[in-house]
């Protein structure tokens, strides 16, 4: 074991985008766990879009990381060293972990406690982490889609959208997926449950929703607001759901930017415009991680991981995540 | 009884804000009914916000009020004939009767049934209408505002926004009203059953709204949409809910006007923003409208009519509803 802890910590607090300049690395001594403290073995870590929110000054749902601390992060790990009784060396844990090799944590740190059998342990990170919880649990909470009903989905190819998509088939709707390219929207067809994609980059504009939606949308899966989110909600259908689970399309929120005023449509459609955090529904995830990793066994759950090679390579990962790089779950491999 | 039936007929249709110029007489012979149907005498016609939407293109919940057709229009009258088995000469109904002395109505049009010794007749058309069932049912059902919540409303002082007020206030909640003028504010407080109210034309602001709201607000009752909407919706609590009962304030929605993008306001906060139309609501009308009776006989329940004389006044009353004229609601009596 080394007996250096490598840790990657916040340097500047961005005002938009984190990027690898907003972060620098800061070594320390291996710790120890003190009582009631156990230590944890990061093997990989979860790359999310909502670490932007957990970096910026203020407006979150959470205290912002503080100047010179570790990135927050959800991480798996194995335990490798422990003075907590309900806490085994060996176990494997799903929980905030941050951008480090080796964490000091406690119960409370702990977000699911893994079996390495139930499915692969990248799985854990991803469609059995927050990932695949908010696909599953934002769409049938807040968009309760109906048999039949059409469902749409920004950001589509991605890890979430991944299962929006398969999640909402299962359910017999007919899913529509908006994704930044032809290469994802032909994924999002072949793998990931859409009927329809199409590519925001080209010729996208509300008529090109309405086309691939011929009964308008029932429910909006909306990961991106600014222009995509502008060109779908005239499309949706009286008493449509929109689930506000992500903001990826605007970089900065302070001031909010400006756009079309969606009052008149929300009251004269009677739509539902709603927020989602996938950490108000914590006690759910035991059950619904169960649910996915049967589907999984099952061969009717496709993911896609996109696992990258080393701590040093987080920052730019969670930057490239603004861009649309990735392909599926960005996971770095320790 | 006149030979003629007096009507106002819809003439150029406004692309916002319906004014006089849009309006003609079109007076008729006067009508009889045929099998089935009965004659109303109209007595009060009910001038409402909504009507502004009945007349302009497309976009609504309704089909918009053809070119030469009567104006659509709520209002309370009496059975002077009838061809009808189920209504009786002498009966009371609020119903669709249109912008006309005479009304040829088949039962499809009555929304409800008046006993005029329940309250006097001007609050069958008001308070007992779809003005204070609009407040009783979008707050309790959408807003759904618990004891010791904070409610906010804006346009307070009218017709709406008067009974939200009186209904919060009795739900346990505290109640902070926005209005058009420090008159509009003290009578919200006076009368209303306000604990505090705000002057949206003089110092109006985020601050301003915060500062009378020192827990934040729970619930917004938004009847406006616009800057006002704008200036209350960072002091929106976790899981705050936003009623949109309308949009007042702007006065074209085709295209839709700029304004701050609040999808992250929504996300962070997980609120919920939602539209109201009372009109899906019918089947719950004389319930509810029994109750706030029961309120009003009981002294329990303050309402205001603005009452005008004579059928021709009635486009320039609504012309003065979107300019704020009105104190209460405002009610043609023929």
């Amino acid at each position: 074991m080394s007996a250096v802890n490598r840790r990657i910590v916040l340097d500047r607090r961005p005002t938009g985008v984190p990027l690898p300049e907003h972060f620098k690395r800061d070594d320390q001594a291996m710790p120890a766990p003190g009582h009631g403290q156990f230590r944890v073995r990061n093997l990989l870590l979860s790359i999310d879009p909502a670490q932007r929110g957990w970096v910026n000054a203020g407006g979150n749902y959470s205290q912002p990381v503080a100047i010179g601390a570790v990135m927050r992060s959800l991480a798996v790990g194995v335990v490798d060293s422990s003075e907590c009784a309900d806490v085994a060396v060996g176990e494997h844990l799903y929980g905030w972990f941050g951008w480090q090799d080796f964490c000091i944590a406690t119960p409370q740190d702990i977000v699911r406690r893994v079996d390495p059998l139930q499915a692969p342990l990248t799985a854990a990170v991803g469609v059995l982490g927050i990932t695949g919880l908010t696909a599953y649990l934002a769409l049938t909470k807040i968009g309760a889609p109906q048999r039949g009903e059409t469902v749409i989905v920004s950001t589509a190819a991605g890890a979430v959208g991944s299962i929006v998509g398969q999640v909402a088939r299962r359910l017999g709707c007919f899913v529509v997926g908006i994704a930044g390219s032809e290469e994802k929207a032909a994924v999002c067809k072949r793998e990931f449950g859409y009927h329809e994609a199409l590519n925001y980059k080209s010729g996208f504009n509300t008529a090109a929703v309405r086309a691939r939606c011929p009964h308008g949308a029932d429910v909006f899966f909306d990961n991106t607001s600014g222009a995509i989110a502008d060109a779908v909600f005239p499309v949706m259908n009286l008493r449509g759901r929109v689930i506000q689970c992500g903001t990826a399309a605007e970089p900065v929120w302070d001031p909010p930017p400006a756009g079309p005023r969606r009052d008149r449509e929300i009251l004269v459609k009677r739509l539902r415009h709603e927020g989602f955090i996938v950490f108000d529904h914590l006690a759910e995830f035991p059950a619904v991680a169960a649910t996915l990793a049967q589907w999984i066994r099952d061969g009717l759950l496709r993911y896609r991981d996109d696992v990258e090679q080393g701590l040093d390579r987080a920052p730019a990962a969670l930057a490239g995540l603004y861009q649309g790089e990735n392909q599926g779950k960005k996971i770095i491999r320790l």
